[in-house]
C-alpha cells in the first residue's frame, strides 16, 4: 500500500488535523500506551525510578529508503521498534519504553498509518514494552519516523558493548546473511533472548549487531591493532544470499557481507574459550539458530591467513553517500 | 544561510559520506559528548542507574516550518535542545541526557550542519547535559532533526504535570507573548529554573510550556467540568505582539494568544493561596521575568465573566493541516 493518497484528500491526513490525529493514534497504540503521564499526553512521560543502568538507542524508518509501498504498513511499524530491539540485543538489554517521532506529508492515508500504528503496537506489546510518547510534524516531501527506545539490563546482568575483543579472539555471527532486501529486512526477528543469554557468558567479550553488512559492521569490535579474518567458506550463506546472487550475477559472498540489515548478533569469543562446550550450551538453549564461527582477530601488523577475506575489498552499506561508488 | 548548497557539491555531505560525517559529528561536539558506552560510538549509550525517575521527551525541528534560512545553524542547533528544555521545565525536571536523530538530503552544507551541531553542543554545555547518542539518515527532499531529552527531578522534588487544576484557580503566564516568528522563536530562553522553583510551591497545582499559542495550550490544564476565563486586559502582551498587529492588522491580542513558539510556561494556582505572597516571593526570586495572573477556571455550565476571552473563537497553531480553516 502506497502510503499517499493524492486523489482522495478526504482520507488523508488533511482532512483530520492534529487533535483528532492525536485521539486516533491513541486509539490505535490501545493499551500499548499507559496513561499520561506514563505514557502519551503530558509534556514529558515519566518513567519509575530503577536500580539499574538504562541503555539508550534511536533509528528511524524512512519511505524510500527503509520501506517502500511493498511493504506492510504494519511492519514498518514493527521494523521502525524491531531495528531498536536489535540495537538492545546487541547489548543484551531488555526494552522498557520507546518515544516515537513522525514527520508526515499532509496527504498520507489515514488507514496507511492507522496500520503502521497497530503494527507498531502489536510489536511493542509482543515484547512488553510501553510507547510512552512521540510528536507528530508535518513534512511535506518526507514520511519518516524515528523511534528512541529505551532498556536495561536483566536483574544483575552485565551490559555488552562493542569494546573488549582481543587479539586471537573468535568472531561468531548468529544465523544466515545476506539477501535481506527480498523480504529480511522487515520480517527479521530481533535477537533479544540471544543477546541476553549471550552477555551472560562470561567468554563473550564483546558484540554489536549487523545492520549495514558485516563487512563493515565487524570494524568496531576489533581490537586496536588487529583486524577481521574471515574465513570465505565459513560465512552462513542465507538463501536470500544465494538467489540475489543468481539475479545480479554477483558472488554470494559479497550479498553476504555487505547487503547489510540482517539483524544477527556478531560477537567475540576469548581465545582460550572451549569453543565445542560453548557450542552446544547454544544449541541447547537456542536449537533453531545456527551459530557460525567465521574467523578470528589477528594483530594488524601479520598477513592474512590464506584463504582470509580481505574486507578493504567489501563495503558494507554507507549511509549518506550520492554514489555509490568510492571516491 | 541555506542548508545547501547545490552548486558546490564538494562542500555537502554528498563528498563526505558516513564514516568522515560522524568522526566530524564527534569533533563539532567536542566534551558534550562523553566516551562510548556512555555517548556517541555503540550500539546503544549507556546512562548511569539513578534513584529519581526519569522523564522523557522528544520534538523536532524541520527546516521550512521550524526554521527558515534566516535561523543562523548555530540557532537551529539550540533552538532544536531548547524546545524540549522547555517541555522539561514545564514539569519542573532539570535535563541529563539527550540524543538527536536527523534525516540529511546530501546536497546539505557540510558547514551549515558544523554550526549546527557547535549551536547544539554549546547549549548542551550551558544547561551541563551530554548528546549521548544519535542517528543520521539520507532524506533526499527534508531537512530535519528530532531531539529526545532525558531528565529527572532535582533531588526530593516533585514532577509538575499538566493534570491537578481545579474549578477557581487561578492561571498565570511566564514573560509576554505573541509575535515569536519575528525572532523569539529561536532567541528564547527555556524556563528551567523558573519551572523547577514552580514545582516546588505546593500552591501551584499543575503546569505545562506554551508551544502552540495559548487559545490551545491552556486546554489540557482545564479541569473536568471547567475552562479558562481569561481576562483580555490581563494578557501580558509582547512588543513583537504589536509590531506584527501593526503589520498585519490583526489584534495584538489575537498574536498573543495564538502565534505560538512563546516557550513561556502557563500554570494553575490553586483558588485558596495567597497571590500577593506568592508575587513577591516570585519576584524576589525572578525580578526580570515578569509573572501575570491572566484568568481562572470556571464551571463549564457558567457563563463567561463579563470581558472574558471566548477562546473557541482562537486557534492555536494546529500541525498537519492542509489550510488554516476549521472544517
Amino acid at each position: 500500500m502506497s502510503p499517499f493518497d493524492p486523489s482522495h484528500p478526504g482520507k488523508t491526513l488533511a482532512a483530520l488535523g492534529e487533535e483528532r490525529l492525536i485521539a486516533a493514534i491513541r486509539r490505535w497504540l490501545g493499551d500499548a500506551t499507559p496513561p499520561a503521564p506514563a505514557g502519551i499526553g503530558d509534556d514529558c512521560a515519566v518513567i519509575p525510578a530503577s536500580p539499574r543502568p538504562q541503555v539508550v538507542t534511536v533509528d528511524p524508518v524512512i519511505h524510500g529508503l527503509h520501506f517502500d509501498d511493498s511493504v506492510p504498513p504494519r511492519a514498518v511499524g514493527a521494523k521502525l521498534l524491531k531495528r531498536n530491539l536489535s540495537d538492545l540485543a546487541s547489548m543484551g538489554a531488555t526494552p522498557r519504553a520507546a518515544l516515537v517521532a513522525l514527520t508526515l506529508p499532509p496527504r498520507t492515508r489515514i488507514r496507511w498509518l492507522e496500520h503502521f500504528y497497530r503494527g507498531l503496537a502489536a510489536c511493542a506489546r509482543a515484547h512488553k514494552l510501553h510507547i510512552i510518547g512521540g510528536d507528530i510534524a508535518q513534512a511535506d516531501h518526507t514520511l519518516a519516523a524515528s523511534l528512541t527506545l529505551l532498556g536495561q539490563p536483566p536483574a544483575g546482568a552485565r551490559l555488552l558493548t562493542r569494546a573488549g575483543a582481543r587479539p586471537g579472539d573468535w568472531i561468531y555471527v548468529t544465523g544466515t546473511l545476506g539477501g535481506s532486501l527480498s523480504g529480511k529486512h522487515w520480517r527479521f526477528t530481533p535477537r533479544l533472548p540471544e543477546g541476553a543469554w549471550l552477555a551472560a557468558q562470561p567468554e563473550v567479550r564483546c558484540m554489536t549487531d549487523i545492520s549495514d553488512g558485516i563487512a563493515k559492521d565487524l570494524r568496531p569490535l576489533a581490537p586496536p591493532g588487529a583486524r577481521p579474518a574471515l574465513d570465505a567458506g565459513a560465512i552462513p550463506l542465507s538463501a536470500a544470499a544465494r538467489r540475489a546472487a543468481a539475479r545480479d550475477g554477483r558472488a554470494p559472498l559479497d550479498h553476504a557481507l555487505t547487503d547489510g540489515e540482517d539483524y544477527e548478533l556478531a560477537f567475540a569469543l576469548a581465545r582460550r574459550a572451549d569453543r565445542d562446550a560453548f557450542a552446544r550450551r547454544w544449541k541447547k538453549r537456542f536449537p533453531r539458530l545456527p551459530l557460525t564461527c567465521i574467523g578470528c582477530f589477528v594483530p594488524t601488523q601479520k598477513n592474512l591467513p590464506a584463504g582470509a577475506i580481505d574486507l578493504t575489498r567489501h563495503h558494507g552499506y554507507e549511509h549518506l553517500r550520492a554514489t555509490k561508488s568510492e571516491p
